[in-house]
């Protein structure tokens, strides 16, 4: 019997059974109050989450799609500074530069964003941040509340990529002082691929731009948003809504503390096999830098490659990630997000450590150093 | 029992047990070989619907993303023509509004366009003209061969809205001189909504715009799309991906001239009915002009409410669908599109006449006459 792959990427992450039996329903009328119940329960465990009261609206799309509906509502033709320090930071600046005049602050990626230099350019009038939270190219994890001050001390719009973070690590969207914030339904929340929900604030919607785009326009979805039944503004991904609304009645029944220190201990087992194994994490962190609780960055041991590394576990039928663009061949990732748990943390460092040791790279019991973190 | 209700409108329709179904695997990795093949193989149904040997991508979005990617990447800042008889032409035309020059060709919901304004407009130097193929605010299919040889003679791009006619009806994109083409998910196809598909003409592909958006960037889903496997430039829905393929199968079974002719036969069945009951249809034909074979749409007759027509139609868990905007009250449509056949026009036709007979609206069977229709 061949099993089904466990994705132990960072993201898209298994996907209970729950939600997936949720899409198998016949076609609802989307313009109905069925429709528009789910989708109103849904933004309400999704604020819980974003850690905001501001309104928040679910988009057909990627997270990319999310990220764009910030950019070309609320910062176009202005004066943005897009922080760089992995491959979502540089996706996000591109999508910035369709939209306006972009300054990139770049840092090596894993490495501390430089917030000096934000700061000199938010006092030359720079009018809008981007910054990614979690960046998982890196395994890194980027000061949303430094940020969000600085955002504010200067009166710029802060508009985050919570997209791997939000539904798995703390964010505190209306404490940090984000104007916008984004997630993606197949991190974190552990649903399927295709829905992006964004939440924007009252700094931000004062500010809408009066050249919008059509199908990513947020006064649209304001407006459907607003009505009851709550509605989308064009036809929704009708499957997805359900199935990220089961998704979010399963992080209810969790309580999203408890689902916060799960990613949190999943990620310190990750950590805890790897300084056993004597394998170097790669992020380079300071004060204002954490490693990231959803996607841990190693480097790969001298004597193996990333084919042997990463193949030899999907003979166990595992997947976890490499590294992308300059960082192949370099670095592996092992994703910790949703609603995975011990047994699938144990079986993929135990994959990983079968591969390290039988290179020779490690010796040490890094399976039994994320077991005792996992209990606790 | 409650049943789940029967969707008789233009759509979302009733998406078959077997594309519902494939949405229920776990979640696979969407930059592997077996999503690539899946998508290739759609594609390859897909245009065999739209007629064309053009390139065809999927986006993940409703099909008015797919209009916009149209009108973002090949009619940006340009002089357009948009052709209306119904609310998506109006759609289509506000569309364009937010990135050209728009001149709105409006005709009566519901009545011919107006191909000699039209052909001054190209000889004027319009560089772009948008239609909507099957109007099914109105009921009412347009001329898509008459409009695509003026475009061509006067060198403009044709831009078609099919997204409720590929699938469905007889759609020659190459032949008739389509340049851009869309279809929506969630009404011929059968499969749920979320996903819009665009073919594009090299005529379109050598005019593209130097300004692009971001998720609807056409040049992005080009390079993606190319490659192999067969990919999409951001995170695709996957369940989406996966359930069109199902229902793409399932066209492949049917064979598209038969799907084609079923269409037909359900259509003339709905417009037998109309006329042994006496109701008018709502559109006004001319030799260019058709009823759309899709959704037909009936004038409600004096003696009776829309509340009380679809109200009494609801009770037997079948929904038809009323008019829009200022037809509201006017007219009611009856789609039939996609999976359904003899079953489900019968009961919806039967739910009708009993409610006009009941009102003493009108008294011969039309159900008889669609029934002699339907076995032909």
């Amino acid at each position: 019997m061949e099993q089904e792959p466990l994705l132990m990427i960072p993201g898209p992450v298994p996907i209970p059974q729950r939600v997936r039996a949720a899409m198998t329903r016949q076609a609802i009328n989307h313009r109905g109050p069925e429709f528009g119940a789910a989708y109103a329960e849904t933004v309400r465990t999704l604020k819980t989450l974003f850690g905001t009261a501001n309104e928040l609206y679910i988009i057909s799309g990627s997270g990319s799609a999310g990220m764009e509906a910030g950019i070309a509502n609320f910062a176009r033709d202005k004066r943005i500074v897009s922080l760089v320090n992995g491959k979502f930071g540089d996706r996000f600046a591109k999508i910035a530069e369709r939209y306006g005049t972009v300054t990139v602050l770049d840092s090596e990626w894993g490495t501390p964003l430089d917030l000096e230099r934000l700061e000199r350019e938010l006092e030359a009038g720079a009018e809008v941040v981007t910054m990614v939270h979690n960046e998982t190219s890196a395994g890194i994890k980027n000061p949303a509340p430094e940020v969000g001050r600085l955002a504010r001390k200067h009166d710029a719009l802060f508009i985050m990529d919570g997209v791997t973070s939000i539904g798995g690590d703390d964010v505190r969207m209306d404490e940090w002082g984000v104007d916008i914030a984004v997630v993606g339904s197949q991190k974190c929340l552990a649903a399927p691929a295709g829905l992006a929900a964004i939440a924007v604030g009252d700094r931000a919607w004062d500010r809408i731009s009066e050249k919008r785009p059509f199908y990513l326009d947020m006064a649209a979805y304001r407006k459907s948003g607003r009505g009851t039944p709550m509605e989308t503004p064009y036809t929704p991904a009708v499957p997805l809504f359900l199935a990220l609304h089961e998704a979010c009645t399963i992080i209810d029944e969790e309580g999203v503390p408890a689902r916060i220190a799960r990613h949190r201990r999943m990620a310190d087992a990750v950590r805890a096999a790897a300084e056993a194994w004597g394998v170097d994490l790669f992020p380079t962190l300071d004060e204002h830098h954490a490693y990231s609780n959803t996607a841990t960055a190693l480097r790969i041991p001298d004597g193996l490659t990333d084919k042997d590394l990463r193949g030899t576990v999907k003979k166990f039928g595992i997947e976890i990630a490499g590294g992308q663009d300059h960082l192949k061949g370099k670095i592996f990732r092992i994703g910790t997000m949703g609603g995975v748990g011990a047994q699938e943390i144990l079986a993929t460092l135990a994959a990983v450590q079968f591969t390290l040791k039988k290179s020779g790279v490690a010796a040490d019991d890094g399976v039994e150093a994320a077991a005792g973190v996992l209990l606790g």
